[in-house]
């Protein structure tokens, strides 16, 4: 089975990494946006165009399902692509959902994401539909994504940010917190070292779980990386994300491939 | 007249701003590349590509005469475009160089831009073409494009990321800054409460003087502005680029073109 994953940039290979481990068969393809991220701070319009040019990438490829490891892609794309497309789509929004309303004790559930996920408030209403009585307190963090791409993850600006973040929802009292965005993982030092006792969930990891207990783990363990732009400290960040990444993904196996 | 003014988002409308002001009669064409900014983070190649279509975007509107506002694609893709086109294009490497060198006592220039900009070295060549002997220290500054977009200029994690990329041109004993990307003189208070002595250089304005000297004042003073994604926070921004420009840019007149 050939499994098609896409994200505005390298955050997605957090999902790639937990799926490649629990289905160590399957046959990956990896597209990452990176001549156009942050899709965070885009309008709903230009994300849900993009959204649909990665998936027609991925289904030229031949993949027989499409993951959208991307909170913001998933919040403004996933009802339009699953209506237009041939093959089955999952996001991360309902099985990060699902994840976070397993963990919490006391219903009080934070959720952190990109500007245009949490203006979209796709996380409150999939939490919801699950556990009306859920009290969510959702913060935009349009600085996570420029930080983790710049190597801030762990630096005193990284953490000064974080305090502003975590505010609200450790004022509500809040015992889990959702980690919205497919870069959010890569703080999770961060934000642990100023909240110990919260519980993280992290969608990348929660979307890869839920499709793992989905699809057969049949393939011949390909995983295949192509992005739009091939740029400075690329191979850096990847290897963030996807540990080993460096040896399955060596310089001249990435494959950049552009329309735009 | 009618001239075309392009950036990687709204930072250019510094450059109409000042150009607007010393030649009030010309008509200018305004592009932000609003859907794929920044560009300061992007491969040569993709910008060169991004800039050659914001040209061509403007080409197609009839300009005389095409200013890049941006550090980034002046350093990628000016020399490209200059053979590649028509029209006469102006970018904001030379205007700005020119202006550090008669400002600075000590030939000792910093020079702040985007991590695209920083790695072309095309400010040092710049400088180093007028000023031989000068002295310089170019340092990239990834955060703070993120940190004008997302409103940060005057908060405390502006200044102490500032703090950080001002160490090396105060230790270098510059007496001249040099703002290398359209962003940045939105930073300029900022940058006076952590080195009140330095001089600054705008490079924007650096452009829009430059340009004004060479360009008779001739036209029915219009000002049009285009963008390629149209998101939340859009107004708010241009008013910051560009004093009063709310009042020219009301809702209905700004039109969102796209191609990608």
């Amino acid at each position: 089975m050939k499994v098609g994953v896409f994200d505005s940039g390298l955050g997605g290979l957090g999902t790639v990494s937990a799926l490649a481990r629990l289905r160590p068969n399957l046959d990956i393809i990896y597209f990452g946006d990176t001549a156009r991220l942050p899709y965070g701070t885009r309008s709903r319009e230009a994300v849900r165009r993009y959204a649909a040019q990665d998936a027609a990438f991925l289904l030229k490829k031949g993949v027989d399902a499409i993951l959208i490891a991307c909170g913001t892609a998933s919040s403004a794309a996933l009802p339009d692509l699953s209506d237009e497309l041939s093959v089955p789509v999952y996001g991360v929004v309902r099985p990060a959902a699902r994840e976070a309303v397993q963990t919490t004790q006391n219903r009080k559930i934070g959720v952190l994401g990109t500007q245009g996920t949490i203006a979209s408030g796709s996380y409150e209403r999939a939490i919801r539909a699950l556990m009306p009585e859920a009290q969510i307190t959702a913060v935009a963090c349009p600085l996570l994504v420029p930080f983790v791409e710049n190597g801030e993850a762990g630096s005193d600006l990284c953490r000064m940010a974080l305090m502003r973040y975590l505010e609200a929802p450790k004022k509500a009292g809040c015992d889990t917190l959702l980690l919205g965005c497919t870069h959010y993982p890569l703080l999770k030092d961060d934000i642990l070292a100023l909240w110990p006792e919260v519980k993280l969930i992290d969608a990348s990891a929660a979307l890869a779980r839920d499709f793992a207990e989905k699809c057969p783990d049949e393939g011949e363990g390909r995983v295949e990386l192509f992005t739009s732009d091939f740029s400075q400290g690329f191979f850096e960040l990847a290897e963030r994300f996807l540990p080993g990444g460096r040896a399955h993904f060596a310089e001249e196996k990435v494959a950049v491939e552009t329309w735009n």
